[in-house]
């Protein structure tokens, strides 16, 4: 088996932000060459695929400025420093959607980008949804969107979803449902 | 409907590197306000799930620094400035794992995390695998492992594939094939 690991030579910070940092590192290769690396460094993130009895999805639109455009994803946010991913998920759907998940069942996760990001995602599904009396966030500017699941995969196919994490989750429950 | 977009009011670089340029980008709300948007731009890639005649993919392993392991994915690489990602995933192919495809059909693509990165990828099933005589290229560090679709989509479940690109790819495969 080859050598792949790289040793890490140096680490300076370029930026440290709001959101993300951005570091870069030096790095000593296989062969005892170096390289330079570029590594945005991200707290982590859950997304939940909402799924209701009717065999609807929860999903959210939004503006995704990188993107240049409204997005249609599943409801996701930042993990705050330490939390459980399952509180994160629980909290988020409150928060975006404004239901609280009887049940979450992992959906595995993904890392967005290993080559440049550490941002790693945790997938849940999240069914027996209840609506919660707790108010939701206002400081999000969102639309509920509420699609048949199988309308949904079809807009993954026709390219009109094209969020990772989303097409992720949507993808995953089809295959466990055996859509 | 709700008005969901964001205009940008100014745009500063704050590193302009090698993969990856950052910005921050002061951005007015709907609802009039301001926020801050930190944004990495980065040139899009493609990624490729080549399916050889016996159902094996040819998956690529290598050291990804930001996820601090060596990782199992699918051949993928940058794009170019100006090239047309159909010719880039067959470029890719050669470079990576040394095969031309007959075929290359696309499988959509996805934003890895429009959050923040403006990283777009275009993902292909190439078939029709010839075994090319060009050189590979040598400066890259990784292993070809070469598993029956169904031992992939095994590491999916399990976890062990934790790469997006990589399981959005191989998800799309095993639902157009009906596995």
């Amino acid at each position: 088996m080859r050598r792949l690991e790289e040793t890490v030579l140096s680490s300076e910070p370029v930026y440290l932000g709001k959101l993300v940092n951005l570091y870069t590192e030096q790095v000593e290769l296989p062969d005892g060459g170096t390289a330079l690396r570029e590594i945005v460094r991200h707290p982590g993130a859950v997304a939940m695929v909402p799924l209701a009895e009717n065999d609807e999805v929860i999903l959210v639109r939004q503006f995704r400025l990188a993107a240049g455009r409204v997005m249609l994803e599943i409801p996701a946010g930042t993990l705050n420093p330490g939390e459980d991913p399952r509180e994160a998920a629980a909290r988020e759907l409150q928060e975006e959607i404004g239901y609280r998940p009887g049940r979450l069942e992992p959906l595995g996760g993904e890392f967005t980008a290993p080559g440049y990001t550490t941002e790693y995602i945790h997938l849940f599904l999240a069914t027996d949804l209840e609506a919660s009396a707790l108010a939701m966030d206002d400081d999000e500017f969102l639309e509920i969107v509420r699609l048949p699941l199988a309308e949904a995969l079809r807009r993954v196919d026709a390219g009109e979803i094209a969020d990772g994490k989303t097409i992720i989750g949507l993808l995953q429950v089809a295959r466990r449902l055996g859509r």
